[in-house]
């Protein structure tokens, strides 16, 4: 009997111990609140991450450990290491949680960033606007999430609010100011590497965000091969560099068929949800594969599949129940403004019948905006 | 926030869990034992099914009560309903607990059975024996499951045999004979209705026995359709007779082309397992839906799929783990012999792809007599 210990109890945690129960697997969820949804479906450990008694605990009650939450501060995840196995490697991780490492290594890497500038001082950020130019934006290094810790320089001028709402982190999580990306779409490289090395990824998945959180995303994403192939190479590659073992996502700009690295999450994503009802195995379940060393699962798709977001509040259920292709996820959380409480997937055998099915959707919940650039995606 | 109260505490009710926490649903398990494997994945109440109190903390905390396990009382079922709503409802459960009731139906709605009868004495026996001919069966009317209070008559001396085995049980809990079906195929309908009446089933499946348990599933069945056609006719006239509500089984034997009917469980059943990954909704997430009164679920098929059991032990994860369409389903149970410990299901594009499939996994396991009925069904 092995139990998998996950930093992080929510909705990937919860999805994952689902993903898992099958494999025989149990579970132990450690978050620093108590009525994380993961703790609906397993048993938890109630602690802050850099609680050394709590973390100890969590250790001696697990086999393995990994993450659902990419800020479990990396010391933590190192001390650690030297109780259970911890996947991915805190080095990997470290690198992941850094957008300055993140962007360094992928250049290194060869593969293409927008302009980036580590910025310490408010001179730094003058100096670097003048460099980068207009429009760019400001952000954290470090514990940004969903768009926060973001602002967006528009012109010049900007940089003085700019420094006032995030200077004050650049003594703490430091900042970086990165050249504004007039992108036509966003792409990410949903992927899995192996204790030994296989890797494995999911076709392309396109995604659209509102006020920096993910709306919808689509798969397989409308792009050609080759694009989908020189994206899917930046991932192995970026893996390989982190000897990275499990699931994570590389989020892509395209730009006049240039395609421009934004960042690695470390962890299984929410772009790519679909691949519960929309791939022969999820991304839950071969993470889990992974860290635990059994063999990965087929990532082909079985049709085509969108997933939408529902943030602040569920929706009716009733509509995308109907759905023939309509799978329902409610994570379980009280409602909240801004916060990710669930999805749906919609899966179809064709593009025109997924399109056609998520206009339905978004009558019925009255989420016309939400689909449409979706259903303008799908179109021939 | 709704709970459901799943009576019985085994794999059926840790599937059914696993099914409907996207459904935003939390569930409480009853179990009379404590280390039931839906526990892993639930809370629990450990009580026995008879025992008032623990019925009642039962049903002060769950919003609606359904079962995993068949021969729970139908009296506590009954107790149950003064508190919660029970589906599917105690009497659809009490007709299919007790083989007479329920032949008696079949019988009733002019669904064609083997012969049968009522036995309480030995005298009867012999009579029955004499009336219907050898072979035949002599099984208890309640309480029997996986092959388990039946007796095989093959000539008429063996009724002595039979009646020292299970005469003891005629006060208890019946006893019924039944002529002894030679069978070409054994074919179950999996189907679920709704509340509000509506009706859908999967895809007719095909199944093996080995000693009375299940040992393998083949979905869809290689019948024609008219057979199919007249198979779910038969699972819709009785769900319509007892009011059903949820996902219930209808066994049959094909014999020359002439289908019979065996037995009706009222609950999620093992040869549907394989609708987890073969079909768009499982039978589980179905069986929610019906009992909440939410819209059923596409029982389409997504490709062919083949279940096989592991009973007794689990075997080597691997060879299904590294199958392309390859499931696999642990259930955290301690190995004990005859005990349902887990499942397996293949799921292909194609009929040739899935017996390819099943005589890679059955060398690597060395299962091949598990899967060869099942790879010769599937030869054009
Ligand atoms: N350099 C950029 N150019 C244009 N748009 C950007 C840029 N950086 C971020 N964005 C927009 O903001 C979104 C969120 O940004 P980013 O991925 O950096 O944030 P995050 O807080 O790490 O969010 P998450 O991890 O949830 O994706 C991006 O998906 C994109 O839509
Ligand atoms: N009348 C019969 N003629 C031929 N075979 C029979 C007959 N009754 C039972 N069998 C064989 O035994 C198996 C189990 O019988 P039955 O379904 O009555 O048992 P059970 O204990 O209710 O099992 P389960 O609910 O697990 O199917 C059948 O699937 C069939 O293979």
């Amino acid at each position: 009997m092995t139990t998998v210990g996950i930093l992080g109890g929510g909705q990937l945690a919860r999805m994952m111990a689902l993903a898992g129960a099958p494999l025989g697997l149990r579970f132990l969820v450690m978050d620093n609140v108590a009525d994380a949804c993961a703790g609906q479906f397993a048993p938890m450990v109630v602690g802050d991450y850099t609680d050394e008694a709590a973390l100890a605990e969590f250790a001696s009650r697990v086999d393995v450990a990994t993450f659902d939450f990419e800020n479990v501060p990396a010391e933590s995840a190192q001390w650690l290491t030297n109780r259970v196995p911890v996947f991915p490697k805190p080095r990997a991780l470290a690198t992941a949680q850094d957008r300055l490492a993140e962007k360094t290594l992928f250049r290194e890497l060869d593969i293409p960033v927008p302009p980036f500038a580590s910025i310490d001082t408010r001179e730094q950020l003058d100096a670097a606007v003048a460099q980068i130019g207009t429009p760019c934006i400001l952000k954290t290094r470090r514990l940004g999430y969903d768009g926060k810790g973001q602002f967006r320089i528009k012109t010049p001028a900007d940089a003085s609010a700019a420094w006032e709402a995030l200077g004050a982190q650049a003594g703490k999580v430091g900042l970086i100011l990165e050249g504004f990306v007039a992108f036509q779409r966003e792409l990410s490289v949903v992927a899995v590497r192996a204790r030994d090395g296989e890797f494995r990824a999911w076709p392309l998945t396109e995604n659209w965000h509102v006020d920096g959180v993910l709306s919808a995303s689509l798969a397989p994403a409308t792009v050609d091969d080759a694009m989908a192939a020189t994206a899917i190479g930046y991932a192995r590659k970026l893996a390989e560099a982190l000897d990275y073992v499990g699931v994570f996502a590389l989020e892509l700009f395209c730009r006049d068929g240039e395609l421009l690295a934004n960042e690695l999450a470390p962890r299984v994503h929410n772009s790519g949800h679909w691949t519960i009802e929309g791939s022969e195995t999820s991304q839950f379940q071969n993470h889990l594969r992974a860290v635990l060393g059994l063999p990965l699962g087929d990532t082909r798709m079985v049709g085509t599949a969108c997933m939408l977001n529902w943030i602040g509040a569920m929706p009716e259920a009733t509509a995308v129940l109907a759905e023939s292709g309509g799978h329902w996820h409610d994570y379980g959380k009280q409602p909240r403004e801004g916060r990710k409480v669930g999805h749906a997937t919609l899966r179809a055998d064709s593009a025109t019948e997924l399109a056609a099915a998520l206009v339905r959707v978004g009558e019925a919940l009255g989420r016309e905006a939400q689909v449409m650039p979706v259903v303008l995606a799908l179109r021939p």
